[in-house]
């Protein structure tokens, strides 16, 4: 450790390469030995730093909470972009969100599980970011869902509800996915996106729960679509 | 504090009592202000013994950790023998067996999060036993979803994130479910198994994925069927 003396007066890009690595080897330690256990010397000694070359970059434990909980909520909002900017139907706009949520778990699991963990014990300004970012992502999704219900295409008892459903689905990749030993997280975004568009649609549904004879037309035209492709394929053959 | 000298002759019932309280108040401590963080005074104290009193129930910290895992573990097991008891069909299985996880984790969110949270600080007996439990679960989605392929009513790219995207929905519910606040623990986990069922039955899909003919004449007998109502329910009105 402390190999290189760090003079304040290093390039701008040197210093954000080192506190991106910083940064890195700190959320290791909190998901190794848990963030009130970790102390700044065993993150400098992670970096191969010595503790007073550290506090050119980082003041504090908590700073570092702070930054890892600004790039969440970064990714929230390109998220939001994505969908926003690219998509027109309800079920793409869904599609796009949740696969954006899930890349997002799958790519960085430990800063996502910290937050989410230490919950009770964030400072009250990472804390109070973090609520805002669950909103964010509640209050998006079941506007997504309200516009899907609205257009016909898809049924649900509860907006909050289910909107709780999908995020549950895209937040707990964080603690299964590793990367490397699963399917790749764009396979993985993908089945998750569609699963979330399929559990809204709920045409699985009993009669009883369909809403009208409209839809049932919607699905009679579907099927003759399927039956007629499927003779198709077998003349072809 | 210590109001009462508490001997070590008490009646098994009583000591069965105390020890779910000291359980009970020290879960909520390990929320509040994280594990590593509660002490056994802070427990002693929320319960209102001294700490001696304290050690005739508990012989450590990580002693309380071991029994919510008993706790965790035996409800899963619950939750396992009541699909296999009394379902037939892979959707009844799958409703039962979710509705049962989505009651445990709304009405137990605490314990829940905390065994998840602690993952990498957990001592090794807890941890393994984790372990175990996160592989039961798994292992019986998957069975039901492959039996429910099996018998054609569900449908999904790869059993593994199927089952590992219903695990989520149930999971998070830990995450948001406050009691009193929201709608009732049964009424959410009718809606998250009725989700997992609609997610899984996927007959919501292009055209492109639905595997062949057979499945667009139960579809289209079912469009039939709602058509069909839709009229007797206008004859009669």
């Amino acid at each position: 450790m402390g190999s290189q003396p760090l003079a304040p007066g290093r390039s701008a890009s040197q210093r954000a390469l080192l506190t991106r690595e910083i940064l890195a080897r700190a959320t290791e330690l909190f998901g190794a030995q848990g963030y009130e256990k970790t102390t700044l010397n065993d993150i400098a000694a992670a970096v191969g730093i010595s503790r007073s070359a550290l506090y050119h970059y980082i003041a504090s434990k908590e700073q570092l909470l702070v930054m890892l909980m600004d790039e969440l909520s970064r990714s929230l909002d390109e998220a939001v972009a994505a969908m926003r900017n690219t998509a027109h139907t309800p079920e793409d706009k869904l599609r796009i969100f949740v696969a954006e949520l899930v890349r997002h778990r799958a790519e960085h699991p430990d800063p996502f599980r910290l937050i989410n963990q230490s919950d009770s014990t964030l400072p009250d300004s990472v804390r109070a970011q973090h609520l805002r970012a669950r909103k964010t992502v509640l209050t998006e999704l079941s506007a997504v869902i309200e516009e899907g219900i609205g257009a016909g295409v898809f049924q649900t008892d509860d907006v909050r509800i289910a909107a709780l459903t999908v995020v549950g689905m895209c937040n707990w990749v964080a603690w299964w996915f590793t990367a490397g030993k699963e399917r790749g997280a764009e396979e993985i975004a993908n089945q998750v996106s569609q699963a979330a568009v399929d559990m809204l649609r709920g045409r699985g549904r009993t009669p009883e729960a369909w809403p009208d004879a409209g839809a049932a037309f919607d699905s009679l035209r579907l099927s003759l679509d399927i039956i007629e492709r499927s003779l198709k394929v077998k003349e072809a053959s």
